[in-house]
């Protein structure tokens, strides 16, 4: 019996950025690699020429219906970043068992990481108070203190609670925080049995001293922190913009906070990059960060050793452990837009 | 029988500051007080009115060997800062069982909290890539973080471990990592016991990525971290200086981390208030914090709440269990400067 | 639109013990439930009458090929076991886009608890050291306490590391334990991200005193642990049997522990019940438990909250998240004895 | 200066027993030590001819007032034993700032694991199966679980928060539990800086599934927990006596666990031996340890480790960190049996 093919196709990555090389040569042992070195997508004659021998395929590669009804040994399309992108027909592979994982697991924990650094930062003044030294008008000891708030024993508020909450959560458990949780796809029991208590979107916003929107963005949860979710939530608290911009209502996050009435942080922005005199440059009660919280070297090379166990496990015929199963009941509703990564992603 | 005699000679904080009004009920509640409400620290005649009478000093108050001997009923002394300054003759207090407690503990969970929050910020850029968001030239994703490392099973080391490092160890559990602690007053089971790992200093810098700053000053520890030292850090590792600046070589530490070999954070300042044109402000390796990691008011109200606590159980026979006991060994080890108010203070 | 049709046939449980009121309100709410109250297994002519419409079926409920291929509109199957049995045709609900649930899960954090209980026991000799009270034969303090020792740093194993695996972890985590897991369905970096060191069973066996057998038998790893591996294990270790007793040679881990040289305990048997003139109820080194550590009320209230809850989410077209779902790869691998209920069951 | 002279006195240990050989080589390089290898106390000639040098005396030999004034250069008493008998004329000690330290706090861990087991054991029948299985009445699953329930988040109570409650708390952490303690030594804010709520004594019986009794015995608690309080616990919870038996009514206690409406376990009796006909040895519902929750090889080497750690200490006039000082005032008040150990003792 001849080696598996696997089709790697790392764009918008590179295979080094990927792979450490001990990944690398296990992938190798797995099969027969082929792969394009050269820039952009693996082009598509290149594709159709493998396409009916690959078990699997390792990218973003575009995967209509067609191309897959050609893929007779296809097992899985190991998607490389951590998002589900409109490339794949997924109704396709789900009907015929081609299993569709993500690499959305690999942020999960830089970004929760990230997150309470923010958390940690904006609730001290941490940031702030380093840009008031630099101007030479720092306060010392109490004094600079008038805002500052432990974290041990804050209210605490997650909107959305995929593989980012569940990574940030036991990151907080030293903090011994009350934790509450807003995701509609969830049952209350599930969070529970994660520790957290489940609450509606307005209650969390009114009793949380740090929210953390942690949400994937959807055709229903966009804009659904408004103006009025804002205005619920208790002077002095602390918004934390982690997974998506569009979850919040822009403008309404930007006045809420340019007033010092509540502060926050935040990773994301409706467009990126962002304009050299956008307002939120001079946002005095924001702390701003470049879409830096996944997008980091070791996350990268965990898509690598992720990928490269799944695979392993795919060729012996068990079950991938490692990556995210797309879900037929949510592959479509999540809402990414392609040719833009966001890599902390949606995570269900 | 009268009710107690409490000296209450709250300088330099006030009572409003460290008491909250449902522990100052309690306080009334357990005796009666004299205090001192104008400026500056009760004056000498009313401390020697009242000192035979006194059951307890909740203070800073002088109290030198001739005022201790006419205290006959002096039980104890609950000093509201985190030192144990010169005010106090302390040989005299051990030998008639005067006992002699400090407010350290207070400042251990805030300072640990902003400890890890300057950890998870120097680790990330979060301040630095604030910093360069408002100068118009921040970086997206990948290309911000080429610096960037994760906590999560990173090596670290404590050099230090009275309070504040086991205020810090649990906020660190989740991070899975290996802890090197420096400490020559612990035996090494202690640490062991502890889930740390004695080393020496030049392993403890050798070996890890992160390394706090929590030992006090005593006479054996100025300058310890020098030139020789911090040369033996692994390039891109981090140094916080979170407990007192005597502690590193300081034009050392600002050489090695202003040409950024290696990065860093600071609380503590040789001199403070820092001058304005003083080199350290424009330091990009360095996050600056004016002395902010302890001075938060739930910090004071602290104080307060533990000085009632154990005033209680003073007063009732029992041993006091939430401030610090000063001990014979270490009390003048100790290196604080007079008038000057470290609060995160020495911690054993 | 009409609502929904569920057909519900809990045998061999009832409907009783396995949905609290709570809960079958709940499920009530979801749709119209097709029940069978009487004895046995709904029959066949009911299944047949309604297999049509049915959108969800709870239950053990026979469904091979030509049924399933009669039911249009069933989305999903939830087994009220905690294991996959032959009872379905599962080929053809994979083909379908017909999920599979077992209630596995719901017998996780039981187990995990009695296991942890099983190990303290045997550590220290609880059980043994109340027979020998009840003989008068009990020895006071140090003298009893021979073979005892602590788990606290205790070198640790698991065979295999599913659910049941990763509920005992975190048990165990407060005991500092070093623990190797053996489970070759699963790469090393799952092991290590989970906090586990991924070894070979030898390695495992010779380097622990306690090991914990958590894996369900499959056809490869029948008799897995025999004489020969029990020889490696050192001397006065502790072997507990939790999850299926096929996994260990009988015999061998008989005479074992008969001998005294190695100590256990065991949840399960060969053939259940146990013969009553079966040598093993004399074994003085072994805790007997009569397959009760999974078969709770708690538990079996459980599998009602998470079906309800997975039935709720089914309905709204969004993932189930809290039974487990069947595997192409691995449901017909593990062996399960049709009409033996192992509650703890196999966990992928 | 001629090293310091350490008296060594280990009965009713033995140097063997508490000293590993890697410590009493540590403990060798400290000074001179005199010791007695015979059997029973080091006789009081052999006290008395060193004395007069010695720097610190391990063991519990008497110290009455006037051989503590010839004790010119001693520094420190380091009991050997869980308890602060009455052998040392304590008041002398603390006027002449000799510092008295006791082995209790190597006693907690071992008793916190003992303590866990038992209630895991009681909470699921582990104990009563085995017995039920020889006797070849065993049942099995869900027949067999009647009585059982899970701790996690069951509702636990603590009778006394010493350092034994300060281990067993971290213990039963991933359980979740809601804990309720009570101790009147303590104030509340202590008991919520680790985690647990503070309770008075009926409002704990009244709601705990769980109740440890771990208090020492003072002249204020004995029979504290008698048949009124007893009759406040709910049907089926479970009573786990660790600390010292006169805590309880003993017939009441009896009585309740006799009956089968309380479960229960316990480690200590009112006298010991018990005798061979005490109808305790045929209570069904209590599980029966003969003292041996301390007792373990490890804790007395513990015990050495420690001795040896905080004699380099005092040695190097450093603060000992590791046994527990006796406090003046708490030290009279705890009622130890002298001739009698308890090893879990008092811990505070």
């Amino acid at each position: 019996m001849s080696p598996p093919l696997i089709l790697l196709d790392p764009y918008p990555r590179t295979r080094e950025l990927i792979f450490r090389s001990v990944d690398w040569e296990r992938l190798q042992a797995c099969g027969t690699i082929v792969t394009h070195d050269g820039e952009g997508q693996m082009p598509s004659e290149m594709v159709d020429e493998h396409i009916a021998e690959a078990a699997l395929v390792i990218g973003q590669t575009d995967l209509p219906a067609q191309r897959l009804e050609r893929a007779a040994r296809l097992k899985a399309i190991l998607n490389v970043e951590g998002n589900f992108l409109p490339n794949v027909d997924y109704e396709t592979c789900f009907r015929r068992g081609v299993q569709v994982l993500g690499a959305g697991p690999a942020f999960a924990l830089p970004v929760a990481e990230f997150a309470l650094g923010l958390a940690l930062d904006a609730a001290r003044g941490i940031t702030g108070g380093d840009r008031a030294f630099r101007a030479g008008e720092e306060r010392y000891g109490l004094a600079g203190n008038h805002d500052a708030f432990l974290l041990t024993e804050a209210p605490v508020g997650f909107v959305g609670f995929g593989h980012l909450g569940r990574a940030l959560l036991p990151l907080l458990q030293p903090f011994r925080p009350r934790i509450r949780v807003y995701d509609p796809w969830l049952p209350d029991g599930y969070l529970r049995e994660h520790g957290a208590m489940p609450a509606p979107l307005d209650e969390l916003l009114g009793c949380s001293r740090v929210v953390f929107v942690l949400a994937g963005v959807t055709r229903e949860n966009r804009g659904m922190i408004g103006a009025r979710e804002l205005a619920l939530m208790p002077d002095g608290a602390v918004l934390l913009l982690i997974s998506r911009a569009p979850v919040v209502d822009w403008e309404a996050f930007l006045a809420a906070t340019r007033s010092g009435r509540l502060r926050g942080a935040t990773d994301v922005f409706p467009e990126e990059p962002v304009a050299g005199d956008d307002p939120v440059r001079d946002n005095d009660h924001l702390i701003l960060s470049a879409h830096r919280a996944g997008g980091l070297r070791e996350a990268l090379y965990r898509i690598g050793e992720m990928a490269t166990d799944d695979a392993q496990l795919l060729l012996a015929d068990l079950p991938p452990v490692r990556m995210q199963p797309a879900r037929r009941e949510t592959v479509g509703r999540l809402r990414s837009t392609p040719g833009r990564t966001y890599p902390e992603g949606s995570d269900r």
